[in-house]
């Protein structure tokens, strides 16, 4: 094959290239692969290969079932992504379009670090896809899918040459089943989502304060009781694996012990530091109850339910959870204080380290390795466990120091309503790990993203999770100087609409939630309530548990803070452009226009909104925040004029308006939101106030 | 409970009143009832009725399991519209929010004529819903469900007295699973549908030339032959008749015969009336295979086939469709010529109507009754038979006065892309069938919408089925004279985003296949494609078999014909505004601003788009069309503009320029599209061209 030899990193080069505006000459695709995560080396061919109605696939070497599963599976993503009708099968496997070739079989629980490697290769004529193992295919196929795209000669993938393989070996996505029940169709088309992404480690949060959400046989009152009848039967949970397996993703339970276990309390009250009886929890934070580490009977209970539930999970690692325990009921209780005296433990923490090591030994002794966050590695603890980080890179370093390995979650809240760019620039290797030795490295596995639940359900969960998920995952995947941020929001924007086909609901979930919102309101009304919900976006970290609705697992999530996207596309873009149009070319009119446009739309929003927040509740509470955006927006108007006229503003105008901007931004906050476009209309104040047309001296 | 009485009739005048502006003083409901399809009588109260997470439903009087889920689906319906978490249960049930009371059961398995009716109270306090059966339950919920909506004080229903039962008893939606497959989860979500507009006969129509649909444990090589693998295993029917049951939907099947049956003979050539061997037929039309009415094998064959199909499928009716028989087989067979003249049978017409005989004996044997397409009513026929007319209202008539029964299709072809208003107009009880004696009506027995699925698949069916058919049912259901249009719209519109909660995707998958057409371009590229998508129709009724791309069950339906609605929602409302802007206000500046942007989004959307025709293929297909939508905006732009202005413009001109517009018209159907905005842009031109800025005299 012919063509240019690309590293990662010269494809960086090219992707500047491209942002600029550059295609490859004659090439029907640009120099940069529209792919996520990034492949760890591509050479781009020339000519693409044409997918049409004769598409066909073929396995060779070794087969088996789940081979064919993702085979029907490329076929019918590929169906839907192009609306193409594929034949059955090819006649001669070996002249299929796509030639898929396997060496072995990988183990029977997939482990930790098997080879995931696998070479692509695209030609006009045809493409080959080869790995050691089913693991490897899977992803290749994936990256297969993702090259393919509508051309002006009907779809087609480019001839490149692909040889790739994940920089970290545990990439996963938690997932909180407690707090909100989510029910098996929602993982399920999450799972297919981290499929596409490569991401191979499915973390099921299944126990905390707000539910038990696993059938027990052996102790049925945990789910009876522990649950508002919403939790996985054994059944589900073995289909929810065998369809994660069948994917490439491991699924690691966690059942959250000492602390987070109120719902244990509610059928067996024994368990419990403090006397019953016990209800579900339905608020969100630290709770007080926590499990009995005096008391034989825990650990006899424990070690009964870690036998069935060792079973009905096989991946190797196992989640005991170990976060935030406050130790009130530890403190009150006379009986655990006398038992910390006599076996000479100085503190909570200290009884907490004991709870951690007798249950770390059951977990051991049924051959499984204990996962446990930040608090569960103390002194003495062995060196077999994995640290769960969410402190961040510095425990993560300091435990690979210490002979620990460990996966960072610190920077990978997803529930945080952080920008993709924000999470993006998060890296386990950075800070102190970025002074480790080649084999304390080794001991950073990788990282997880964390889906808590307080504040979604079915309807907005996948908005959550994706697509900034993706660019998460280019980062557990891609080698380390995968960062160029232009080109991550291109190519995970082109994902997400990927990642609609498999079924997931993050991007049309909002205009449903607007027209809930809505009613029967006139259209105009209705795309007031848009133009609201898109510019917007939720308080990030933990300030919505200040709501004046007080947050519980009963509460509505049904306001514009729940169909807010977490990151808003159309204020990101928008603040792109102020930045384009601020360096580089100040007074070009079309770009003032198009500013001018979006400005002038929010500053006329409000008006447009208010005759429908008269007759919807849902809308007259988010009044404050649309009054806001569309003050916001006429200051930004007016600077935006001022730059366009070349006219100056006084600096004292500037910085009465940026403190009244401010304001706007407090009264967002009111409703529970924020205005992205805050910065970037500074911005534009600023640069009128001090008196540039041209902010780069043009 | 106080209040205005409303017929029917006084609810149309209300909602005349509802379009101008006016609402029920002091209420927070407009007066017109937002319910599809409206109720026989209804009384507005005053007050209304709040619901929040207290909402509590329960049922008194005859249970049955189909009512409790009847229940736990009203309650997830409700859950999703209002966002609200519903408690389990009310403790004590007197008090629950919605007292459901049932008499009795109905019969085992739905017969036609059963009585639907039920009466709704809802107060400020709660609701009361009473019914004889199941039957009237369902539809009762149903209706309890549109009615809420969110106003100043949260979700609620207003105060209303409802008396209600059906107009027809033969409520139907037909869907053709042969031409293409329609997948048991599509037709799920489909029945859904249809529970919510009180639809109660959905017609499988099972077999046709591309494809035998069912298992036949008899005869497997009919599925297995006769079908590309794709068909409805008896499990997946049973599954299917049980959820529709459960909606208060019987199940009809079709086998259709003796034409439309080349896939039967594919594994049974003998069946035929010419010789072997036989391929699944790909196109669209009327093929030459027929059963061979003279070969008593047939009869065999049929009368072991219907033991199997009258036991799996419980209804009463069995559908044997006798449509469209070109007789071309029967006329070069000399056996079945041999055959004629030994019985004296006349001609084909008089061949068919021995086999339609023939097979009818055999249904009947089964004790069930059969029902055809207009071709089986011949002289003699029993009177016992059902008539489905795709012929029309005179021949429903002609066969009602011979007291035959029957049902209407004619003017309910759903695959032919006419507007809801046009299939709202046609009535079973129009032209002839007005002059029936009563006893002559009763044989009237209502109608059926036909999916036929040449130009759909599980991707664009919904959009062809929803949101027209619920106007149909309106048609069924609701008193004869309800046929206020402006209000019928207005209620379809909410009703289509009720149907969206239901995960029916007639909204939504018009996003995604404009995204899979323009690939990763930019999004003002996307945008321009939406705008051209969303201003378009499909040529009607049968055009689209002209296409110069050869129709058949492989093409692809992923260009935008196949992503256009049937009746383009923007150009609706710009053709009422135009209407509006002649007749009452032509010179209001705030309309015809509205109009211009409209027009001038228009006129400049195929420079926009042309990038992207550049390099989609996809998209360069429709460029015929996108330039005559640009063009033909532009000419309505200069006419509004002279109107606005107030300047004449020569007759010549507006002929000349009308001239312009139909080849615009013929350019876009060159893409298999249609303007539907064309006559309110002749309009425009012409009440320019008569020199009015005033058309109304003003």
């Amino acid at each position: 094959m012919s063509g240019r030899s690309f590293t990662t990193k010269s494809i960086f080069a090219a992707a500047i290239l491209c942002i600029v505006g550059s295609m490859q000459a004659g090439a029907q695709f640009p120099t940069e692969l529209n792919v996520m995560p990034l492949p760890a080396k591509a050479q781009l061919g020339s000519g693409a290969l044409k997918i049409d109605a004769g598409f066909t696939l073929a396995f060779a070497g070794y087969r088996e079932v789940r081979l064919d599963r993702a085979g029907a599976r490329l076929l019918l993503q590929l169906s839907r992504e192009t609306g193409l009708v594929f034949g059955q099968a090819a006649a001669d496997a070996a002249k299929a379009t796509l030639v898929v070739t396997t060496d072995h079989a990988s183990k029977p629980v997939q482990e930790l670090g098997e080879d995931e490697s696998y070479t692509l290769e695209v030609t006009g004529t045809g493409a080959k896809l080869h790995a050691a193992n089913p693991l490897g295919i899977m992803h290749g196929l994936q990256t297969f899918l993702q090259l393919v795209s509508i051309t002006a000669d009907g779809f087609a993938a480019p001839a490149v040459s692909i040889q790739d393989q994940p920089r970290f070996p545990w990439r996963g996505l938690m997932v909180d089943g407690s707090r909100h029940f989510i029910s098996v169709p929602v993982l399920k088309r999450n799972l297919d989502g981290m499929e596409a992404v490569k991401i191979n480690v499915f973390h099921w949060h299944l126990s905390d304060n707000q539910g038990f959400r696993v059938e027990s046989h052996k102790f049925p009152k945990l789910h009876e009781q522990g649950s508002d009848g919403l939790y996985y039967t054994q059944d589900e949970i073995r289909d929810v694996i065998a369809y994660a397996h069948d994917r490439g993703i491991r699924v690691v339970p966690e059942f959250d012990m000492p602390g987070h276990s109120t719902a244990w309390f509610v059928g067996y009250p024994e368990l419990a530091s403090g006397p019953g009886p016990y209800q579900i929890w339905q608020q969100w934070g630290v709770a007080d109850p926590a499990m009995d580490p005096t008391n034989e009977k825990t650990y006899k209970f424990l070690n009964d339910f870690f036998a069935e539930m060792t079973k009905l999970f096989p991946d190797q690692y196992f989640h005991i959870g170990g976060d935030e325990v406050n130790g009130k009921q530890w403190d009150a209780n006379p009986k655990i204080q006398e038992f910390m005296k006599s076996h000479n433990i100085k503190n909570n923490e200290g009884l907490q380290a004991y709870f951690s090591q007798r249950v770390q030994e059951l977990v051991v002794k049924r051959g499984k390795t204990p996962v446990g966050w930040d608090e569960i590695l103390v002194p003495g603890v062995p060196k077999n466990i994995v640290i769960q980080s969410w402190r961040g890179t510095e425990a993560l370093a300091t435990a690979a120091k210490e002979g620990y390995r460990g996966i960072l979650s610190n920077g990978y809240y997803i529930d945080l309503g952080w920008s993709a760019a924000r999470h993006y620039a998060v890296d386990p290797m950075e800070g102190a790990a970025a002074n480790l030795t080649p084999e304390e490295k080794q001991r950073i596995l990788g990282g997880e993203a964390t889906m808590w639940s307080e504040y979604v359900n079915w309807e907005n969960v996948d908005s959550r999770i994706w697509p900034r998920t993706a660019a998460i995952a280019e980062r557990y995947w891609s080698p380390q100087n995968t960062t160029d941020v232009a080109s991550m929001y291109s190519r995970m924007e082109a994902e997400s609409t990927r990642l609609e086909w498999l079924g997931l609901t993050h991007r049309t979930y909002q205009r449903q939630m607007v027209r809930r919102m809505a009613g029967a309101a006139a259209p105009e009304e209705t795309a007031a309530l848009s133009t609201l919900t898109e510019a917007l976006e939720p308080v990030k970290d933990y300030e919505r548990e200040g709501d004046k609705i007080p947050p519980s697992n009963q509460t509505p999530l049904n306001r514009v803070v729940d169909a807010v996207h977490p990151e808003s596309e159309v204020s990101r873009r928008f603040s792109v452009a102020v930045d384009q149009f601020l360096a580089s070319s100040c007074k070009d009119a079309g770009e003032a226009a198009e500013l001018r446009g979006q400005l002038a739309a929010w500053a006329r929003n409000d008006a447009r909104l208010q005759p429908l927040a008269q007759r919807s509740s849902l809308v007259q509470n988010v009044s404050p925040a649309s009054e806001a955006l569309s003050q916001a927006a006429e200051l930004a108007l007016g600077a935006l004029d001022r730059i366009a006229q070349g006219l100056p503003s006084s600096p004292d105008l500037a910085k009465q308006q940026v403190a009244a901007l401010n304001a706007y931004e407090q009264q967002a906050h009111k409703s529970q939101l924020t205005l992205p476009a805050r910065a970037a209309f500074q911005k534009l104040i600023e640069a009128g106030g001090s008196g540039g047309a041209c902010a780069n001296g043009k």
